[in-house]
């Protein structure tokens, strides 16, 4: 009998594991580590370097949180950015608008884009199935440097985490060319770690203060993610004009009729009111 | 050199594993298995029947959310029954009020305080230092059946999970008698278990489908727990008139003055914002 667990460190002295049904493949590309797993509660799962990047059963909540907000802001967000985000779970929930008329996806491997094809066809069914959707096998950080300004109304940073290929994408250059290559009503989210391990709130800490000295706007919003660590996850909001409250649609956005098992703009509301460890964690940057 | 490792079950194919420093105390009480363990990121933690119950790192937040959301709706809470919640954190957190007059605390196992009071005096601290705090131990489900009616105006269910001791906690009977004992103005804070994995959501719908039938107003928020399992943890608000959204007094319960590192008003708000699937599986009860 086999008893094959996927385990990933979350801290030095914590670790999470999940008993996997089948090792479905494994390989090192140019620039990580690559493995897709199987399993009864979590089904397929996708981890780079051994750390957990998303399952079948709960990629649904990062996806939404990372899309709608800005969506419910701005509904007439018509061109994106997307980099990272090989899987394809945030382009295909960007698609889902038929407002949205071009999207850009900048991956660094072209590995994750043709496994995640291969095997999380959940997440990667768009990839190649919506004319809008335009693939770059690129760095991100020259993508965004060699870009006309004013060309996204939105840009999704959907990396991993600053370690690794990742790691160039969280210096100011990378912001301050983002913001650049944002219309005047553009809007920033980014993949912002976690508050409450201590290595994940120091990246967080350090995303955040980029975004604040790049951004007019830039304001913090949180989910429940079951398989990342402490399962307390944030994304970034950073904006030229438009306040992720203030300027919230919620008649607008419920006009498109789409159907989203974790947002809704009630929660959309709720989920920049931060506990006041986080908050304190954020101001001290 | 020894490698010890504190394991709990997430679910049968999941598992969280905390790497200890010293396992301080093991026994078998009248009721359960009881451990206190020593780690470096979570410090001294409670583990009963080897469910991780609180650490001392985190247990701020369990405490936070489970006391004050009731405060900033009635600040005039005086009297508090708190079942279970034998490690002390609720008391503690109760009894910074100087508002509050009486609280009784009815523990079923007395081995579980006294082990909190040699191992945990972070939460155990006011147990024996409070001329307001009155110690039962005895069965919860008996305790509120023999109470007189109207005699508490707030009540803390701050139990264990629903198997074991803590299983008879979860029945219409009990629910009923907490009405009964609370006063007019009175609220119930229910520990409600988890929305995300299968069995946990099944406890939670369990208990939610009990509120809903016996209080007039019943509703569900929702926090950040690190190690409960996904992370994602809720109570029970139940009360027979105050809404907590329409009846929070943010500015009366902000003239306490008391420092919160997790709770806030803004916050408490956000926390009853709920994902859509987590609004669907509490509605279908």
């Amino acid at each position: 009998m086999t008893d094959l667990w996927f385990t990933e460190m979350h801290t030095a002295d914590a670790r999470f594991s999940i008993k996997i049904t089948e090792h479905l493949h494994s390989e090192k590309s140019i620039y990580q580590q690559i493995d897709l797993y199987d399993s009864e509660t979590f089904g397929r799962f996708l981890a780079i370097d051994n750390f957990m990047m998303l399952t079948e059963k709960d990629e649904f909540i990062y996806h939404d949180m990372i899309t709608h907000p800005a969506m419910a802001v701005n509904p007439d967000i018509k061109r994106v950015l997307i980099i990272g985000g090989g899987d394809g779970g945030s382009a295909r929930e960007i698609l889902r608008y038929p407002t949205i008329e071009h999207v850009d996806l900048v991956e660094i491997d072209e590995r994750v884009v043709r496994l995640c094809q291969e095997y999380l066809p959940q997440t990667a069914c768009k990839l190649d199935a919506d004319s809008r959707l335009h693939l770059y096998f690129e760095d991100g950080l020259l993508f965004v440097k060699n870009m006309a300004s004013q060309s996204y109304d939105l840009i999704l940073v959907d990396s991993t985490d600053p370690i690794g290929p990742g790691e160039g994408l969280f210096t100011y250059d990378f912001y301050q060319n983002c913001k650049r290559i944002l219309s005047d009503n553009g809007i920033l989210i980014n993949q912002h770690e976690s508050p409450y391990y201590k290595n994940d709130a120091y990246e967080m800490r350090r995303s955040h203060a980029k975004l604040k000295c790049t951004f007019p706007i830039a304001k913090v919003y949180q989910f429940h993610m079951p398989t990342y660590p402490s399962g307390h996850w944030l994304f970034g909001f950073a904006s030229k004009k438009y306040d992720p409250i203030e300027d919230l649609k919620a008649d607008r956005w419920k006009s498109f009729g789409l159907y989203t098992r974790y947002y809704n703009t009630e929660l959309h509301q709720g989920a920049f009111m931060l506990p006041t460890y986080v908050k304190e964690g954020l101001e001290h940057v």
